[in-house]
């Protein structure tokens, strides 16, 4: 045995964390790796924040998170009962994992897909299987019917951006009536259209979105999830046998805010569905292959320059992108959708990266 | 089967949550339940919130929570690599379960203790055996020497208040080396000393603090442990495969700042400390029987009245104090020592209700 590990149970010796993308201590690179929103959230969160501030620190948060829930039952016209709040939408699908999907059987999702997944099942010893995306990187809802503890699919799916209509969603639900499906919406602001609603006819749906990437908000770690009152049950059992409040009084003030502003929500989403349609053309036009995409972010694949190679001559000059090394898609990028500006930069330095002039020599 | 669990995993099943003292949602009470401090946090804690609100919120927070582990070791004399950081105590006590209390033998903690340790037992399927206080309600650290998976105490306890001497933890990590010992001090500030220096010499001595009671912060959760770095490595392998930001921006700036800030927290917890001693006095006037406290509570008996009838004529009477009934200890009251002023208020309505002219027809 490892005598460092000596004193770790096998829980602990067993684990492979996840390892998010890099954040950088200084304010020099183009953060195009981590899919945060170029844009600032709405002034609104601010403002309820500054006022939470100059209130009562000292005191505990309400361990309902009520503002909150209130504001997610509001903008998506369910039951305050039907909502879950957490530190994130990973901590809420880490819950979800413990609570709903630990079962016999074991847990379906896709080879190519969230590497958080595995880690939550090695955490709480959750067997689970791998179903194939399609030659094009798709996910086929029908591969998803056979003997299963449980579903869980991001829509987009991260990180190729592809994405399943509401109609799919319900076909899976109903062809999964004894196991819970989880659909992760992360990104399903940037060009999909939610499931929540579905979730009022399928008791066995758990919708999770998070406030990081179309509010804004990824500094406030705040995420929450919609489904049958009974499903949320059980996450607030387990959530109330690991942390009675895991949202502090300034994220709970600065989410509600946040749900509030739909104009503002609105108009940055708008526009980073322009500014992503720009830079897939100008990626095309620079010889990459780019999936389609629904999320904040591109997935894409140069014909000729290896991916390992570009992620380094972008760090270089600046710009960090992400580079999965895994099967499949080790050949591709995830270019988060930046600024105008940084879109712009991002290609006109990916065309001298790529020009002729810059190939001798590699 | 409950219907209602058809789809909860066997955990979800067997779970009976921790619950938390009541949070009301109107200030018409006087608050002595949950602990809290009656001051405000030091005013630097607002400033940097202030400061760090102006600026990226769309930005997820350092992963390593760098800014606040630094505060931590510099105040404390310690390495970073020695400090792990999380959402309030709670969230560090989780992980310290999963992590390394979560073994083959049966961890062990007083009979009478927080209440959240069996309850992460029972989510992490973790057995556990109690050891009795004395009569006296005190912990002999001679009574953890049986074989065990771990040991996990309040210094001081709760919700008694008793308090144990560096020189009993020291003995105490001593004499168990083959299992890792863990401190909970989230009430060490109001009168005891802390066993943090102990843990460069003892590689299983864990310390967990909290900044919600001496620090005045319970509404921004945050809490840390200090330990050998080979210990913190297990609890960040399992933060990390839960949820790589359980700080957000806000917490870890207003966290660090509050740790800079010795004076503030020096003058809140002396004005606690002489609080307890005169509250203390007035209750033992009263007829109470009041343990020896080292925290900023009392647990004390009233030698005539039934706990339960004084906790319901306290709150009729706006004033929230803590009961537990459980065993051993269901004719005591837990009250958290107030301002100066909430104190008198309760003297004073405590002298009314036990008035003998109250006392006809109970």
């Amino acid at each position: 045995m490892d005598e460092r590990q000596r004193y770790w149970s096998e829980t602990a010796r067993g684990l492979t964390p996840y390892v998010p993308g890099e954040q950088p201590k200084t304010g020099r690179f183009i953060k195009l790796n981590t899919n945060e929103n170029p844009y600032p959230p709405s002034p609104r969160v601010l403002e309820a924040i500054a006022r939470e501030v100059a209130g009562s620190l000292r005191l505990y948060p309400d361990p309902e998170m009520g503002l909150f829930k209130a504001a997610v039952a509001e903008n998506f016209g369910v039951p305050v009962s039907g909502v879950f709040a957490g530190n994130g939408s990973d901590e809420v699908l880490a819950h979800a994992f413990l609570a709903l999907l630990k079962h016999d059987r074991p847990l379906l999702f896709p080879d190519v897909t969230y590497s958080f997944y595995p880690v939550y099942c090695a955490l709480y010893g959750i067997s689970y299987q791998t179903v194939p995306l399609t030659e094009g990187f798709a996910i086929r809802v029908e591969d998803y019917r056979t003997p299963n503890g449980g579903v869980i699919l991001p829509n987009p799916n991260a990180p190729t951006g592809c994405l399943l209509s509401p109609d799919e969603i319900d076909w899976l639900a109903r062809n999964t009536p004894d196991s819970v499906v989880v659909i992760d919406e992360a990104y399903i602001d940037f060009g999909g259209e939610s499931a929540i609603p579905l979730t009022a006819r399928h008791k066995n749906l758990l919708v999770v979105q998070t406030l990081s990437k179309s509010r804004a908000l990824a500094g406030l770690r705040v995420g929450f999830a919609v489904g049958d009152p009974d499903l949320i049950e059980a996450l607030e059992r387990v959530r109330n046998s690991f942390n009675s409040y895991p949202l502090d009084r300034l994220a709970i003030a600065g989410a509600a805010a946040a749900l509030s502003d739909r104009e503002h929500f609105d108009r940055i989403r708008s526009r980073i569905i322009k500014s992503r349609e720009a830079l897939a053309k100008g990626l095309s036009s620079l010889g990459f292959e780019v999936l389609p995409s629904a999320a904040n972010f591109l997935f894409v694949r140069h014909r000729e320059r290896p991916a390992k190679t570009l992620l380094a001559k972008l760090r270089e000059r600046g710009i960090l992108v992400r580079h999965f090394d895994r099967p499949r898609i080790s050949e591709f990028l995830r270019i988060t959708v930046g600024s105008e500006e940084e879109c712009e930069t991002l290609l006109s330095t990916l065309r001298t990266i790529l020009a002729p002039a810059d190939g001798p020599g590699e």
